[in-house]
């Protein structure tokens, strides 16, 4: 039988993502602070409920998708919300893309509790989410992974078990510092492509030929024609995640000379207005450096 | 009907690049210093000039693949041999990697003597050389290249255009710096994993799943998993060819931050022992930066 | 009259700087969880307390001397201990190297009891904070900076009032990169020279002579030609001090390329067991990566 | 007694170079494609060749100060003006920053005239040069730098010997990009500066008291505190010689990941129009990549 799920954080990814596990059955309950944010999920026959405290208490799975660390522990350890309405052998998914330090000590405070959790961040982004088609690496106990794999397979198209914990956090880390890496990689390579006078759409047709042919470069592609970037993904919040990449690293020791110096591109970005535009708006940045525009 | 064929360069690359054009049906004549080189093409009904000079005054079309760039202005710019050997109307098509100011230097003699030039360097290693499946990329006229496309469509899935002569030589650095950072992402993201305690397999299965994959993730990720390095493409040459992008990149002023942190990752592979192993060897460069190993 | 003074923090720089106050013919007691710590300074007249509480409640002026932003923390806001001790009127004067967001949470907190805090770390290490000469960099209210001044006059050559709190913290960590980046700098050229074959101790010299020549240099010089790193200042607090200097950064938005190739270099660093020894063991770090040793 | 000079080369610095020799009592001929140029040192007493040719036939000692590589080459290398006019006995001393492999190319040209060429950069720019207070890096045969040191004794306050032709050169490349990099960081520390609300002047007079500071921190104060940066030395020549200092490591497997990280600042500044300005205007360009002004 289907356990019931409270979904909580219902943002860009959040209200396609919670869509899915409706449409595909489950007994689903959300809460958000904006109450018409859960309209859409209510005519498809979710429940609402009134406060983080109600929906925990109704439910067996509670499910966040929020947008950082900080509101992870806000929403998550709050005694007289989500914190205080934990009941023993109910299970916490937290999709965010969060550090793994506030991953683990969030696990700590359920666990005490009696309540597993697991860090179940994804890859992709509002496309996949819409499709199902998500990628999703996941850490905790692996016999709580097998247990809710069922949920992953309606809003994934895959899900990689990683170990304890924490882990799920650092493969999100480690995936997405190569996708900031390789946007950034490409869009060098576009400027100096402008600066020699390459044409621009040859060169990508080119590239998509090649052994460093990606589906990013394909997905980029008509924004990277037209010169407008739209946020997919905001440049902020890759900015935000190299941010948490270096810190693991730094923690655990591990130089990476190319992803800092992405970074710094990225903080260069955000400094210069282009954090609510698309990740692929460090081309701009980019293309100011070298003097063009 | 076919032009006939005078191929100059019996490497790793050149090899099976000419055996393609002998199987395609193409009167083929070779010259190489060293004469063993020669012997399998001959098997297959290619002839077998004794000098530079000779194989130039009997073909149509002279094919070079050389090393680098001094290599390729000492062979073509030889007047005892093929420069001296050129007469107007033939077409020079060289597909060595080398700067676009070598390149248009090149062109320029090579004019002077009424002969065109096409760079036409090419993206993909021993395996898509051998299948018939690289991509390459082409500088000088339009009509030399539309001339000679049968040429290209029997060494490559794909040929692009990509204007004056040193164009070709510019889309190959752009494509190539492309490729080595692709594979410093890759390894730096291994690192953060191993250094977090990730499996390295699932992680590379996970990549696969994501928009971040790209074909040169699978094809290195046996070498990854075995730890193991043989040259497909020596990293010493990726090295070389990051060296060149940047020359470029400075010359028409364009900032390439990330690529020049690799290129830095690069030399010191190189200064580590590593340049003849495989460009995925870069990989062990940033485990010993991090204290693994 | 002068008022009394309570020290709290007896490592390599906390003791000479309190010495120094004792010797001033400042009241002086101290608290140290490792008694032994506290008998230099007994010997020369200063009193003893057996607890933190105990030194706050029976002093004017509490000085605190910590490693790191989380004992600034544990030690400053302890209801038990530190904070609630302090009585309207008093001042902390923190001389710890720490994050300005620590600077700015503590300070709330004490203000919240009527003390005043001013952050008040230093440029130097044990040798000026013996003399007696080293550089303070002062945050908080200016009238209590200038009521405290006559302190620090005794502790150092200079010291610079930059504004509210936090912000003696925030020049730190600017000085600091500056260090960390000079000594890299110093060692990319040292290495450069040991690759083309010039004299090392010819080359320092000769810097000695020029626009870029600092007392660091000639401070390190001795040791860069033993070979040898004995911490002066441990490669692992400038690593941590890069650190910090970029999570600022990154939060108001400033690009430090260099500063962060030169972090990810101390990462390595640290990494290949190098942390323990000084600052100038960077050299090391960077001869490995370019196969030296 | 003194040899007779022959001086090539009247920019900036070689006019205020020869100067001093004039005022030193040598006997100095001078030759400049721009007759204007000479004329302060005609009135000096020095006499004007109409053409190098002439001016190397009539002296004992050539010395050039001359912009790049390039210029070097064309003016030593011509058979038609000095190389044509040297004589067996004569030195060539060559005192611009030049590639050390250019230095060796000119050195055996000379060498085969029976001309001994000593590499003889400088460190210091305008000031220094008229003051006679350069700093001289020099490559060579040893006896002949013992030989012409009077000369060097005249034109700066300290000559240094670091062996073959050129290692004077890469002594200067060493030095200069300790020089781009300690302005690189200072910037970043003033960025950070700016960006967290430090007071400028009061954190540059901070650094005056501190280990970090160097005679550099002072002599652009006044720039930097201007907002204006007349060109004392050019921006577009740091990042020449930023470019020779990593071509000069690439060759010899140097990693230098801070000076490859200030370059491509350097290149970024020069795209966006920063080149003719002093290379304290790199401060501008990481305001701009910092979203200031």
């Amino acid at each position: 039988m289907k356990p019931t799920i409270g979904w909580i954080g219902l943002g860009n990814m959040g209200i396609p993502m919670a869509t899915n596990l409706v449409k595909a059955g489950y007994d689903l309950t959300v809460y958000n602070r904006t109450a018409a944010k859960t309209e859409s999920l209510q005519a498809l026959g979710a429940k609402a409920a009134t406060s983080a405290r109600e929906l925990v208490e109704s439910v067996d799975v509670v499910i966040t998708m929020l947008s950082d660390s900080a509101t992870v522990e806000a929403v998550l350890l709050d005694e007289a919300g989500v914190l205080g309405g934990l009941r023993a052998g109910q299970t916490v998914i937290d999709m965010s893309t969060i550090a793994p330090e506030t991953t683990r000590k969030v696990a700590e405070a359920v666990q005490a509790r009696g309540v597993s959790l697991l860090d179940a961040p994804v890859s992709g982004s509002v496309k996949p989410a819409t499709e199902g088609t998500l990628v999703i690496l996941v850490g905790g106990e692996q016999a709580i992974y097998e247990q809710h794999k069922p949920i992953f397979d309606v809003l994934g198209k895959a899900s990689f078990y990683f170990g304890a914990n924490g882990q799920g956090s650092n493969a999100k880390l480690a995936i997405n510092m190569m996708l900031g890496l390789a946007l950034q990689g490409l869009s060098e390579a576009l400027v100096l492509g402008e600066k020699t006078g390459l044409d621009r759409q040859t060169f990508l047709e080119m590239v998509g030929q090649t052994a460093v042919n990606s589906p990013i470069v394909a997905m980029k592609t008509p924004a990277i024609l037209a010169g407008e970037h739209p946020a997919a993904f905001a440049l902020k919040h890759m900015e935000k995640d190299f941010g948490l990449a270096l810190d693991a690293a730094k923690s655990v020791e591990a130089a990476l000379p190319a992803t800092s110096a992405a970074h710094q591109t990225f903080v260069a970005a955000k400094a210069n207005g282009l954090g609510d535009q698309d990740i692929m708006a460090i081309l701009l940045q980019l293309e100011a450096m070298s003097g063009l525009k």
